[in-house]
């Protein structure tokens, strides 16, 4: 392999990978913001709620009129009437007087706190009971407690959940600015892929990279633009890359994977001026043979052409891109769900090089056990047979059966 | 709350949302059929590959010809051509004869093996030095080595990942069966609730819970049907459960949590014929007020109106609910991102109830730290302010500060 002669550690990977962000931002309606990252913050324009609310069914009263009230000494008050929900009571909550009120309803003037209807009994029409004593505010939503006008509420970069939309709409922000989703320009390369709609003649194969990645770069957040299938051939290529450059904000070029090919592939690439190559080689396996340069401010990913090694690489290296591109400045973990599993057998790694190995999980006696999935590196067929994947270091030799290890799921 | 007179544990819960199951099914182009779940196995009807490739760079030859070289005493064989990429080679490779082929090559007729180019050594156009002894059929993927035809490639119930796409474009299955997506209708309900289209006069406030729950459904794969919003009237309220049954295979119905409502939410599902109730009250917090029902094959769930109680009842129990309806079969977990973090201080919990406990994630010293956000538990700012939740078991008295601890990530 000594045609790559800018191999880089995956942890130099992922900071060049930090090099990269979002290219354009752009106003959607607030429903259409789930998984959108914002590009501004998010400020209150009024209070949330905007007027004290009461947490609980019960009564509203003054505070100071339960004091030292008991199970066996309650004290009594009389009942003025009842807040409707949805509408300001124009009751007024004197000393000695309570309102029955509602999860939710607006407290009446003079109230400043609600006792629960559990600790109520009502005597007659108007006498009640009350036997527990309450301090101020005690179950009670004060105007502003869940938001301020003027308050943060959202920050640049934070990417959108559904409690985020639901802030928004209990403030009446309709409208958000948000990142632009990155556009990745997808092209397949080699002289033995034919498009799926094709029937392969012998030495042929039909085009499985565009469709994995194209979904994975969806899952991702990214919006998938499929260039076009190559030949591995210069002119035809560059015309591509050019397109590509042209309608993306990012190109991944699969295939090509042969030391020859590979050349090509890196020759297209310094054709476009002011590119720059980052990486040629990533010490990790499958994946290896992967490129990665810049075109100004766009990436270019030379990704293998071995199905399962392309997935691998876009999936470690490529989500994080993808997240950069969007904007997101929060936790990537979030994207990538893992188990704690025991490994079924031991498993043998070269040092010096980061192993991803896939695994099957199996329910066994309450707990999961992964087994290594058998069968050679490059078939997708070992990426659908397992679920997930687990990473052994560089500086590790291999894992042995029985020992805890964390698979991502995949 | 002694009005709820069926309170169930969240095992006991999980028990129940098992009881439910796909709607129909449909065919979907290949493409679409990212995270969606399979309705019947898909099978191979073909080898993949359908010749046997080179899984390298290298000569193809025949194994027994290297058998005994290395680098003191390498083998010498006559190249006789090359293996043109996405072509049936007429070359023959007899004894002690040699193809140059690429990573992905068909291997022409005679040759049983690939030498790595690294091993050879070319002395003058055909002469070929072979450095190293190579197995029959090292460095070749033999045709069905992916799949064989006949084979179940994936089976009903799995939920489409980018390399099962890619796998199914392997084998030219552009067309497959799956699960719909289930329709979960979503109705608000609250005299005080208004639209988000109108301005809150004193005493109302915005409709959180639709937005909230429309996003959560879309996440979990189900497709959101809005209904309405409902005052708190029985007419009002049963027309629209009517409407939402006839529209949807799944009906959430958010608010009422105060007795009275409550009450009215349960006597409208009790007017519908074969309306069983299934639980009447969750042991959890927050989230205790929760109704769970059936009228026929579809679930009928009454959420708390607290926005963040309606919001963690759906995260933790209707998610789970909504694979159920989609067909999948896999790991619920696959759903959910979880982190290890330390805990920032003590937690207190009440025995007998499972409390989910709002988070916010802070890196320090290199690790996670989970701090528990503080702020009355209805508030949707609790949970737009953390970004996790952790759960206390009902038999736990409360975590301690320092303590390792799971953060599911929402």
């Amino acid at each position: 392999m000594e045609s790559f002669f800018q191999v880089k550690k995956p942890d130099e990977v992922f900071k060049i990978v930090e090099q990269f962000g979002p290219s354009g931002e752009e106003a959607v309606p607030f429903e259409a913001s789930l998984d959108r990252v914002l590009s501004r913050d998010v400020v209150a324009e009024e209070d949330l709620p905007e007027f004290s609310r009461s947490a609980m069914d019960g009564y509203a009263l003054r505070a100071k009129d339960t004091f030292g009230a008991g199970e066996s000494l309650p004290a009594m008050v009389e009942v003025c009437g009842e807040v409707l929900m949805g509408q300001e009571s124009d009751l007024v909550v004197d000393e000695g007087r309570a309102a029955r009120i509602s999860t939710g309803g607006m407290l009446p003037e003079g109230a400043n706190g609600v006792v629960m209807v559990e600790y109520c009994n009502l005597l007659d029409e108007t006498t009640l009971e009350v036997s527990r004593a309450i301090s101020p505010l005690e179950n009670v939503i004060q105007r502003g407690d869940d938001l301020r006008q003027g308050e943060t509420v959202l920050e640049k970069g934070h990417r959108c959940r559904p409690q985020d939309l639901g802030l928004l709409a209990g403030l009446g922000i309709l409208q958000v600015s948000v990142y632009k989703r990155p556009k990745i320009g997808i092209i397949s390369t080699g002289d033995e892929i034919v498009s799926i709609d094709e029937i392969p003649r012998p030495g042929q194969v039909r085009d499985i990279n565009r469709y994995t990645l194209e979904a994975l770069c969806r899952q991702a957040g990214g919006e998938p633009v499929f260039i076009g299938l190559s030949p591995d051939d210069f002119e035809s290529l560059r015309g591509m890359v050019e397109r590509g450059l042209a309608q993306a904000d990012m190109l991944w070029i699969s295939g090509g994977s042969s030391v020859g090919i590979r050349d090509l592939t890196l020759k297209v690439f310094e054709v476009f001026p002011g590119f720059e190559l980052l990486v040629h080689g990533i010490s990790i396996s499958p994946g290896k043979p992967t490129i990665i340069g810049r075109s100004g401010l766009k990436p270019i990913i030379g990704l293998p052409g071995h199905a399962a090694s392309a997935l691998v690489v876009a999936k470690i290296f490529l989500t994080p891109l993808i997240l950069r591109l969007s904007g997101y400045a929060g936790f990537p973990g979030e994207f990538q769900a893992r188990v704690e599993a025991r490994l079924a057998r031991n498993i043998e790694s070269a040092s010096g090089r980061e192993d991803y190995v896939r695994v099957k999980l199996v329910e066994r006696e309450g707990g999961l056990t992964a087994e290594p999935v058998l069968g050679k590196s490059g078939l997708i067929s070992t990426l659908v047979e397992g679920n997930g994947l687990i990473r052994i270091d560089m500086n590790t030799e291999g894992l042995y059966e029985g020992q805890d290890i964390e698979v991502r799921l995949f």
